[in-house]
């Protein structure tokens, strides 16, 4: 397997690209990487290049842009809304939702959250992590963690909020999915689930549409995860 | 939320059961519970049952089963066949897994398999507490290792083997379920893959059908959850 690194800079063939410390530590000492030495890399935004490595020491070194490999496509148009939970669970959420191809990840405020360990710059660097190892091209966009009540106010008319509603109705969730085509997101509440009163916040949104994954109580990450597997398999790019 | 527990005999109401020292340590010292308290119990082909905590101390104690509360139901008939991976990567596959209704998880030792560190009494108990956690009424029968080839040789002739072929045919996953109604296992690789001798081996099963979970690489333990995720979605119990 070739290694894969997103670089955030404008990615274009001939170019000279200046790797951080992080990058450097990665490949020159994680890897042991030597000068020449070939690797894949992305921007989220122009596809895929070779690149070589060039004045590569154990502090400092760059890449030289080669040939592009891949054209860019951008990840299916699918948000996921979650409630950050315990440390662990959280990464796993991050790193999972990047493989299943969200398109942003919006940590969510409830009242039953956990919010005591919210760290937008580690979930990002975990996104970007999956990403490289997955062959995505793009990185989901991390969003803030913003209130629900804050999230619903400005959550766009024309996409459908899929609502991960324990007490709400039990319709098939691949119809339900394929009922309801173009933009979307998902919305998942914390282990302790929605009070009644943000229940009533969210149901009053124009949009939404309850999705039901069966019987058994599934912990907050693996409905997250569940919930864009059904969403990938219906609407999604799992399409040849 | 009322504390669940699996009991491993026949559970009828009226009877005393046993309980065993790691079920008191949790009761009496995890929990705090006192004589007399309520739980929810469990013998994974009784249905569930109401308990009450008798003679309980720290160090020994017993359960008064009363009445049924929930009738039984087995879990729907999917196996899942999954390469064991690194020790946090097994953990979640088997906790999820069960979650995820598996009626029963065979670990498979392939080529590429790091076997290290296969531990079939710690995926039995962690199968335990995520039944036990989600509300399922059974537990996941966890099999010993075995090879590829005894698994293959020993496969029921009247249960689909879905496989996750990276190399293989790009068919819808959902509509490929929908075709094969019935019993059914999920064959999922290590990190590494299966060799193209594993990969012959396994396509000349007759019962045997790719399944295609989209152009991003999927981690082993994502891949086993995402198959799962569809097969209850497809043919599973998560319609109402």
């Amino acid at each position: 397997m070739i290694v894969r690194m997103f670089l955030n800079c404008s990615l274009q063939q001939g170019i000279k690209a200046d790797l951080d410390s992080g990058q450097v530590n990665y490949l020159a000492n994680v890897l042991r990487m030597k000068n020449g030495d070939k690797l894949a890399v992305f921007d989220g935004r122009s596809g895929e290049y070779e690149a070589i490595t060039e004045n590569l020491s154990r502090k400092s070194g760059s890449l030289r842009i080669g040939r592009k490999i891949r054209d860019f496509s951008p990840s299916p148009d699918i948000w996921l809304l979650f409630a950050p939970l315990k440390k662990d669970c959280t990464d796993m959420v991050i790193q999972k939702a990047t493989e299943l191809g969200a398109a942003k990840i919006i940590p969510v405020i409830t009242k039953y959250t956990n919010n005591a360990n919210i760290r937008i710059e580690r979930y990002a660097a975990q996104a970007i992590e999956a990403a490289e190892q997955c062959r995505r091209l793009d990185v989901p966009q991390i969003e803030k963690p913003q209130t629900l009540d804050v999230m619903l106010k400005n959550f766009p008319a024309d996409r459908t909020l899929f609502f991960l509603n324990e007490k709400g109705s039990k319709q098939d969730i691949l119809e339900t999915i394929k009922n309801h085509t173009g933009k979307a997101a998902l919305l998942i509440g914390p282990e302790g689930g929605f009070s009644e009163d943000e229940i009533k916040k969210i149901l009053a949104y124009p949009k939404v549409c309850d999705i039901f994954l069966g019987n058994r109580i599934l912990r907050a990450e693996t409905a997250a995860l569940a919930g864009l597997v059904c969403w990938q398999a219906v609407n999604g790019d799992w399409k040849d």
